[in-house]
This record gives C-alpha cells, sequence and structure tokens, in this order.
C-alpha cells in the first residue's frame, strides 16, 4: 500500500464518520474517487433508505470516474438491497481499482463485492486502515457477526468508584462537558437501554437533547432526525406511564410480565416479554432482540444493579467512565452491583483512553479475554 | 529575568533532585555557579551534617567564583546551623550576583540570607522556576510553614475503587513497575507510616528494599543509607512485637495505651502516647511530632479505616492513586472509609496528573480548598 492509499482512506473514513449519528441500521460508510492524484468525487452514506456512498461519489465524478481509483473505507454491497448494489455501479463506472478498507462483515455480502469487481478485471485491494474502519462500525459488525449488538456501558462515577449517595442522589457527579459528551453517545447509538431504578430515581427521559449536543448544525439535525430507541428495563413494571420517560415519546419496555401489554400499546410503547431466570428479564433474549430489529450500538444508562446484571453475565463490550475528581465517600452506591469474593475473580480489563472532558476524566476500558 | 537564568536554575534543580533520598530532614539544594555563560561550579546537598550545594560549588569554582553569578534552588542559608552560613561563603568568595529560586521557608533564614547578600554588595534576584523549586520540597516548605509534614496518602485500587477483596485479600491488585514507584515514594519520605490493620492483615514490614527500587547505584546507596521512619498507629496494641514489621527494624509506635513503653523499647521500638477522642489515636499530635523530629515527607499507606481517618480530619494534602485496570466488585472493600450522605458533602479533588505505570495507572490528586 501506498502512503497515497493511506492518505486517501483517511479521508474517506472522515466522511463516513459524518454518518456517526444518522445511518442506523447501516454502517458508516465514506467513499472518495481518485485520478492522477485529483479528487473527483466523495461521498458519505447519510441514511438508510438513501444512497451508499459510492453513488454520491461516483455521480460527482461523472464521465472522468473511468480508470479512477475508489477509495470505500467497506466493501462495497454486491445484494441488491433498498439500493442497487454498489460494486455494479463501480464495474459500470469503469473505475480501474477499488481499495476497501474492510470486507463487510454481512454474510450475505462478504468478500463477494471485491469479488464482482475483480471479475470485472477492476484492481482490488483490502485492509487499509482497517483497524480505524472497524472501530467506525463496532457495532454493525459486532451485529452481523454474533447476532448481538455492541454494548456499551456508560456510568459517571467519583474517584472512589462510586456512583451516587445511598439515598440515590447523584445530580451531577459530573460536569456539563461530560454531559454534552454522553449526550453525543446516545446520539450515535441505536439505542439507549436504561432501567426502572434510574428512571425512578432520576425521573430520567434518556432522550437527546439539540441543545446539548455540542456540534454543528448539520450534524444536529442528522442526529435529530434519528432519534435512539429508548429502551427500559422494567421486569416488575414498576415504572408508571406517566413517569417523564414514556411522556417523552414511544419507547420499548422489556418485562417478564405480558399482562399489560395492550395499555402499553394504548399508550404508544411496545411491551415485550423476555422471562430470564429467577424472574428476571433475560437480558440476553432483549440484546439479541434488539440486533433482530438492527441496533447494532446499544448505550446502557443504568443503576449499579442493572449495570452489575449485564457485567455479571458477561454482556458489556465497552465501559465509558467518567470520572469526576471527588470521593463520595464509603457509604454511597457502587459502580456495579457485582460481588466477588476472591482476588483471582476479578474482572480484568484493558484502558483503551484516557482524557479530560471539561473538570473530570473519560475512561475507555474494555472487558479482558 | 533572562532565558539563561532559567536553564542554570534548571541545570541547579536537577542537582537538587539528586538529594531526593537522602537530605532529610534538610531541604534537598542544588547550586551552579557561571561566569561568562560558562559553568564553574556545581553542587548539591547529600546529607544533612554534610556541606550544603553552595559549599560544594564554591569549592569547585575556586577563585574564578570571584564576580561570577550563582545559581541556588533556595534561598543561602544565614544562620550557623551544623554547618556555617552560605551567604557568608558567598560574599567571601565574591560572587557577583545571586539567583534563588526562592526564599527561604524557615522563619529563622527566610529573606535573611538574601539580605545579607544584598548588604555586601551582590546583585541578588529571587523567584526563579519557584514553582518547581518549591514542588521539590513541598515537604519541608509546609514543616517550616505550619509545623505538619506533608502527608502521601498512597492507595493500590481497582477501576471501581476498591482495595481489597472483603475478605482482606489484596494482593497484588496493582503490577511490579507501580510497586517500584511505590519504593521510590517510601525512598524519598521521612516517614512511611501505616495501621494495624494493614501490618496484621498483610504481614506488611514497608521497608525500602533496594533491588526494588528501580534506581541507579549511587541513588540506590543514597536511599538505602537513608531509610524513613517506620510509624505504626496500633490504638490498642494489637500488634505482636514478633511481627515482620517490628522484626524488620526500628520502629515508632503511635498508640492511646502508655503502660508498654519498657517492653517496646526493650525489642528496640519507641512507643509514644497520642490520645485522642474517643480512644482514638491523636493523628493530628502525631503528625506534629514526627515534623518535630524532622519529618518532610509522610507516606501513608494504610487501609481504608486509617486513611479514612486521616481524610476525614482534612489531614492528607495529596493522594498517590495506583489504579488497576480490574473491578474487585461492590462487596470489596472501599477506598476509604468515609461515610457521607449528601452530594454538597463529597470532598473535590483537583487531579494533578494521570499517567501510565506499566500495566497501571497512577493518579495524582490533591484536596480542593
Amino acid at each position: 500500500m501506498s502512503t497515497n492509499d493511506h492518505a486517501w482512506m483517511a479521508l474517506a473514513l472522515q466522511l463516513a464518520r459524518k454518518g456517526l449519528y444518522s445511518t442506523h441500521p447501516n454502517p458508516r460508510v465514506g467513499c472518495v474517487i481518485v485520478k492522477d492524484g485529483e479528487l473527483i468525487g466523495e461521498g458519505w452514506h447519510v441514511r438508510a433508505g438513501e444512497p451508499h456512498a459510492e453513488v454520491h461519489a461516483l455521480r460527482q465524478a461523472g464521465d472522468r470516474a473511468r480508470g479512477a481509483t475508489a477509495y470505500v473505507t467497506l466493501e462495497p454491497c454486491s445484494h441488491h438491497g433498498r439500493t442497487p448494489p454498489c460494486a455494479e455501479a463501480l464495474v459500470n463506472a469503469g473505475v480501474g481499482r477499488v481499495v476497501a478498507a474492510m470486507q463487510d462483515p454481512n454474510p450475505q455480502v462478504a468478500g463477494r463485492g471485491l469479488e464482482r469487481l475483480r471479475s470485472a478485471g477492476i484492481e482490488v485491494a483490502s485492509g487499509v486502515l482497517e483497524a480505524e474502519a472497524r472501530a467506525l462500525n463496532v457495532g454493525f459488525i459486532k451485529r452481523m457477526e454474533t447476532g448481538l449488538p455492541y454494548l456499551r456501558a456508560k456510568l459517571a462515577m467519583s474517584l472512589d468508584g462510586r456512583t451516587a449517595m445511598a439515598s440515590g442522589e447523584s445530580q451531577w457527579i459530573t460536569g456539563p462537558a461530560a454531559r454534552a459528551e454522553v449526550q453525543r453517545l446516545r446520539a450515535q447509538s441505536s439505542v439507549v437501554l436504561t432501567g426502572a431504578d434510574t428512571v425512578l430515581m432520576d425521573n430520567a427521559r434518556l432522550t437527546v437533547r439539540a441543545a446539548e449536543l455540542g456540534l454543528d448544525e448539520e450534524m444536529i439535525a442528522l442526529a435529530i432526525q434519528r432519534p435512539p430507541l429508548r429502551v427500559l428495563v422494567d421486569g416488575k413494571l414498576r415504572v408508571p406511564l406517566d413517569a417523564p420517560f414514556f411522556q417523552a415519546g414511544p419507547t420499548l419496555v422489556a418485562s417478564t410480565r405480558a399482562d399489560l401489554v395492550d395499555v402499553y400499546q394504548s399508550a404508544g410503547h411496545e411491551l415485550l416479554t423476555f422471562a430470564g431466570d429467577a424472574g428476571r428479564v433475560d437480558l440476553t433474549g432483549l440484546l439479541r432482540q434488539l440486533a433482530e430489529r438492527g441496533a447494532n450500538e446499544v448505550l446502557l444508562e443504568a443503576g449499579p444493579r442493572l449495570a452489575g446484571a449485564f457485567a455479571a453475565q458477561g454482556l458489556i463490550d465497552e465501559y465509558q467512565l467518567f470520572v469526576a475528581a471527588k470521593f463520595l465517600g464509603s457509604s454511597a452506591r457502587p459502580l456495579l452491583e457485582l460481588p466477588l469474593d476472591r482476588m483471582s475473580e476479578a474482572r480484568e480489563l484493558q484502558i483503551k483512553d484516557i482524557r479530560a472532558v471539561g473538570d473530570d476524566w473519560k475512561v475507555i476500558a474494555v472487558p479482558s479475554n
């Protein structure tokens, strides 16, 4: 791979990132078309049902695409979905070379798009800036490969690992910059997932609020048009339908009860039953159902009990810990209800990033295998 | 101040740092003597009773010191201590200019050394790289200004803020790089302070071990020759005299009991009584006593109860938190026994530094005022 290939792919990735808040359930994809060292077309996938990145870029390039190189952050699709296959479009446009950052993880497509290009005599390369491309679509990839969404747990904690006082008082542990970052995490997620404790305790609505996103107008508009589905785990249906969470728009409720489906439906909400062990909601079943509905990234914003249950079952892919520079003390609530007896049971993590967010710090950690 | 002044003072500070492990109870001081842009003498204070930095530097400079500029990281002393006053030595050597990083915080000296120089017709400046100079002698300065040592609390914790399992099992939360850094923290301290819980639970000796310091030979030799005093807070004298802590050498024990002074003395230890409220050891009284004995920096390595007591009384100046990338879970022990009820009681901190130490992270935080 040449340095140029990396530079053009970096540009394609930058375009792809513009879809961060809007492409659900599709992946974020960018494309640039280059001829004789000159950019002649660029595009990114905006939202499902609309043209793919390659189509935008090819339209811009027009006839000049003949013999050009196309850089795409994901293998061009070969199947007819809601739009015609992009591999075909690249062949028809007569491009001479296609460089993909990664193969499509979708079993319907994997490798076939590149194969189609090769069979038409187009030079094909794959794997340029692959790590960056995978990071951008970590949820889509996990869903395609496993049938489960990528689950991020967002937790706001003190430096001594506490999330609220014993009374439940928790507003605000972290500052406005951290809260804006949480807004963006919500906006990029397919689903924001919470539990009855959080909704009852904090009167949480878990909506995306345009004014708090801290994004430019174009991105705000895209984020607001495609809000995440808000999902409530409420095994015993403790949260009343007049709670702010329900008043803020339609939601999905995961419960062990099935008797009130109609009541929830009349109020504009969907009630699904996931009967698990010990009268608890089957969390894996819920996540699988969300993936079936196209959820790539799920943001878990829950109290220590529900977050602890997800952690105990090994369902959390990534922790986004917002750490405030304060101590809440030893009677305050834990980060996760996760009782362990011996050091050998400790949950090992890998810290991916630590950085300042306003007066707080954000730690991104993933479970070690 | 010229750029040159800063550069020469930076060199003097670098020399001063060589005394990090050995100058107790004196401050770390470095000196360089410069003439016509050329370094003609350098020195640093090695240990109490031996010549001060200025004397070493003047000896090296010899007759060339006449008319030269001396850079010292602390105002030259004007009083006769165990060595003759350095201000006098600089006057006698005929230096033309003296630049100090900071005034001496010792009330016996403050400003008088510089005054002595001025009255001899020497050009005097002060305040060059003062922040760096103060940081190097934070303990000495606090002791001189307040009669208390600078108390650093070292705590090893998991990312969820836990220091041990409920059983007390805690070895090892952090890795070898963090433990080597703790060794160096011990070695630079005048006192290593611990409690009965830690000594009983971990069989802790809290010694400085040459092989684990990770320093060069010269520094290791200096550190080993001047080990910190090990101090045990043991209100009820629960730790038996055959514990490894006592076997490792003479210690000071702070208790509420006074009846066994002779027994401890025969075993080579000193027992002091600090009767505080509610039958507890008077921690402020203990710290004041340590300062009277010349303790500049005290390293607190204790469990959540004792560390929590120091924190609750506002006695901790700095937290050195070694954070391991793991969760110990919600039944594990807290960072500090510090029960607080409301968010408004939260202890606000300022994070001074976060950096990787091997596989762990070190957070340095100080209480906000």
